[in-house]
């Protein structure tokens, strides 16, 4: 047995880094980022002392800051209530500082605060260089003046310095090809491309992690997940909810395909897709899912009307801030290829919605039939009977709202004939391991932390996955016709349905409880 | 999708047989064949009126032998205690023919009775053609000269008469190749091969039946099913009761290889190994069978102790009827081949003995390692750790105690880095279907009515496992040493764990919980 590992040895946790946090007094910072923060340190991720500071405009105590910080934390961490006691052991090293962000004075005040801080953790563990995490959890109009900012204030280092800097970007990166590669080439004369962290927090999650492990770590699956046994695949990003109170103005300049489609589901796509990386490396396995995302194709011939389907939830146009005549899309279905050598000829039917049915995201791949139907039975429903066969076998990866990994199979149902019964094995994850799984921000934080930037998306992938979608975008733009309306708590548009049936397909109904 | 079905057409549930019991007063009608006969009528799979006929020695009345058949199906039944009424309504049709086996008259005059019998089945179903159906519950030293009476009697038809027998055999068919093919010869002079029913209980399992359905219901078992990913399979028939009382005059002249590998052991290798059959059909299955066992071959080069390992529990001696001296083996393992394309290289190590820890019954098909090693884990026991990858993914089919299917593969432990996690997908018959499986004797005295021979051994391969056993059979005779020894309680004797730690394998230690 081959145990040389594969693993980059940086992935380790003993990390020391100063972390702050641009926009701290937003629902990100009080939501996931401190409360992950707080979790990491109390698993034993993050040491002791290394400083966290909040930045943001209003006027604020360190103290005030903190008991914000407590009161968030006790409310959004996934143990639940914390302990006072051991909250002070954490908030010892959060700090404050007011800042306009737009205002690149106030960055040297930050960096000489950071020397103080950093000097009482020195101090306590003896470390030498530091490492900072900048997190931008503003609005992307700050994204290059903070940039812009932190390089003028000489937080930047060089490649040889013994300091790092790492800077998180959350999205949108762009709104399109034009917009994202003006974004790219911005930040690029700022800092280096190893400096820069795109965050998706899908990627953070068990399950999605997973899907290579469960692809690589195990020998059965790969040698059926190619054109040969594969008859299609569907990815399936659903939200039950609307448009979030006061969200209106920012969802309507953005749309499904911007919001979800093309981060969210496009990285699930390389995932499932991608050929094995050489090591197990962020580099290796971005050049990977790079090159899936470079073999995107239209899913069929002719317009782009005949790959993709765009729907808007009726009710959307009262919604407050949402214009009258919008023809923002909500929802958003397409038949793709990917044109190489494993997936030539297999559809990936992408979709992603608001207002469907349920809360569930999942990746669906569906085998061929057997070639032969040695076996079949008699299925009867009310007064119609028909002679069916073994049913395709699908495996699926359940990302939301319960992480599971499941294989439908055929098998015998008992009794005196061979009757072929569906079964499902599956393989639920905080059942498996009675656990809590950890938020997806904590295992990105960490990574960022430590340095690595495998589930993170690099330049080269943003550039591929908007010159995939932005053709479309150009289109409905150009077409000024509305997408077709569908009823809320539906799967979408009927012409979603009819995209499939083509080809004789159809979208999977997941129920959101399995 | 191809919904012409590929089963034969006699696959059907409206059977109208007359069922003689030869040995009407032993254990196995007591304790298996009239409680299945029962659930079969009980399930509506057999009519109110077929005469079902126990036959033996003693003096009895239909009376008698229906309360005591009621006792004992009260007892034995799957179902429980059963209904004095329904039993009733079941037992209208049971009747007791007093007949001494090895006298030919005695033939005749159940010819008569059989007669008078069905004539009140006829009567109340208008039925013509009669089939019979021959149940030799009885010693094997009686197979011929029944089968011989049987004939004498005009009891056996042609080919083309309206009217069918069918003679069911059960184990031992011989206890050599010689003595197999003359048992053969004799019957084949007295009744074709399709009158023929060797019963191998084993093969009406559900899980047993469900092998083929699940290898060829699905699409993705049978690509992976062949020595480009298979790295090595066991099957494994564990007893942990030893010698039943009053059996060891007739154990001890028999054996574990003749009493359990030639049979139950090699026909689960040819249903996990054969190729897909042409037609769900039985001599098509059969064939495939067949095949599979000509080119069974040793697993190891040079002498038969290279690749079979014999063993006897302490104890086995002190048993009552066993000699002292007894070189009788109770447990064999063998490594053997099977030298066809699909299969050439990949090792089957086959086990049965009696004293093991569990009652198990299983085939485990292990795969491969992942060609790379990409992920890792350090693992601890105690002081020691090591550095360790994915463990091998294993399907196993779970025959006894519990019927499942489990599949076991890698996933990623929850947590900060990619860590392999070992898990099982399983699925539970039981369970699965919220019911009581059928016993196997329902299912397969379903068959012989319904001449449905799949699931019975045909002259051929029996030929052919015998071919293959007899050699070590021989081997033992000549060598006059005795098998090693083994507590009981343990998976056997040492030699065995030495025969497959010569190529890096082990033994598979089943719990017989799972």
């Amino acid at each position: 047995m081959n145990v040389t590992s594969h693993m980059p040895t940086s992935i380790q946790a003993d990390v020391n880094s100063t972390i702050v946090i641009f926009g701290a007094s937003g629902d990100l910072t009080a939501r996931k980022l401190m409360p992950a923060l707080y979790m990491l340190w109390n698993d034993g991720f993050l040491p002791d002392d290394s400083p966290i500071v909040g930045a943001a405009r209003r006027e604020k105590t360190n103290d005030s800051f903190r008991n914000e910080m407590f009161a968030a934390v006790n409310r959004h961490s996934r143990s639940g209530p914390i302990d006072a006691a051991k909250w002070n052991r954490f908030a010892s090293r959060l700090y404050y500082q007011k800042m306009d962000l737009t205002d690149s004075s106030d960055y040297h005040a930050l960096k000489s605060a950071l020397v103080q801080f950093e000097k009482q953790a020195v101090a306590e563990s003896a470390a030498t260089a530091v490492d900072h995490v900048v997190y931008l959890a503003t609005a992307p109009s700050l994204f290059v003046p903070a940039a812009s900012a932190l390089s003028a204030a000489g937080m930047v280092p060089d490649r040889d310095s013994e300091h790092t800097l790492r800077v998180v970007f959350e999205k949108p990166f762009g709104r399109d090809l034009e917009s994202s590669l003006e974004l790219s080439d911005r930040l690029g004369h700022l800092m280096r491309e190893d400096q820069i962290y795109r965050i998706d927090h899908y990627l953070g999650k068990e399950t999605v992690q997973n899907i290579l492990l469960f692809r690589f770590g195990n020998m059965i699956f790969e040698p059926l997940l190619n054109r040969n046994h594969v008859n299609s695949v569907q990815i399936t990003v659903a939200e039950s909810q609307g448009i979030e109170s006061g969200r209106g103005g920012y969802y309507d300049n953005s749309g499904a395909l911007r919001d979800v489609l093309q981060n969210h589901v496009l990285q699930l796509l390389c995932l499932i897709a991608m050929e094995p990386p050489a090591m197990f490396q962020a580099d290796a396995i971005r050049d990977e899912k790079l090159k899936v995302l470079q073999a995107l194709a239209p899913g069929a011939a002719g317009g782009i009307d005949n790959w993709v389907v765009s729907g808007q939830f009726a009710g959307y146009r009262e919604i407050d801030r949402i214009p009258q005549d919008s023809r923002r899309e909500t929802y958003v279905a397409m038949r793709v290829a990917i044109d190489n050598w494993r997936w030539a000829g297999v559809p990936f039917f992408l979709r992603t919605g608001k207002r469907m049915p349920h809360r569930v995201t999942e990746i669906s791949v569906q085998f061929k039939q057997p070639p032969l139907n040695l076996f079949s039975t008699v299925e009867c429903d009310g007064d119609m009977c028909e002679l069916v066969g073994a049913r395709p076998n699908t495996l699926i990866f359940r990302i939301q709202p319960h992480e599971s990994i499941g294989l439908s199979c055929s098998t015998k149902r008992p009794g005196m004939q061979y009757q072929i019964h569906p079964v499902e094995m599956e393989f639920e994850y905080e059942e498996a391991f009675e656990t809590v799984l950890p938020e997806a921000y904590e295992r990105l934080l960490l990574d960022v932390m430590r340095g690595d930037s495998t589930l993170f998306t690099r330049s080269d992938e943003l550039e591929a996955a908007w010159r995939f979608v932005t053709p479309v975008l150009q289109h409905w733009e150009r077409k000024q016709d509305v997408p077709q309306s569908y009823l809320a708590g539906t799967w979408g548009p009927n012409q979603a349905e009819a995209l499939l049936a083509k080809t004789a397909h159809a979208w999977r109904q997941p129920t959101g409880q399995d």
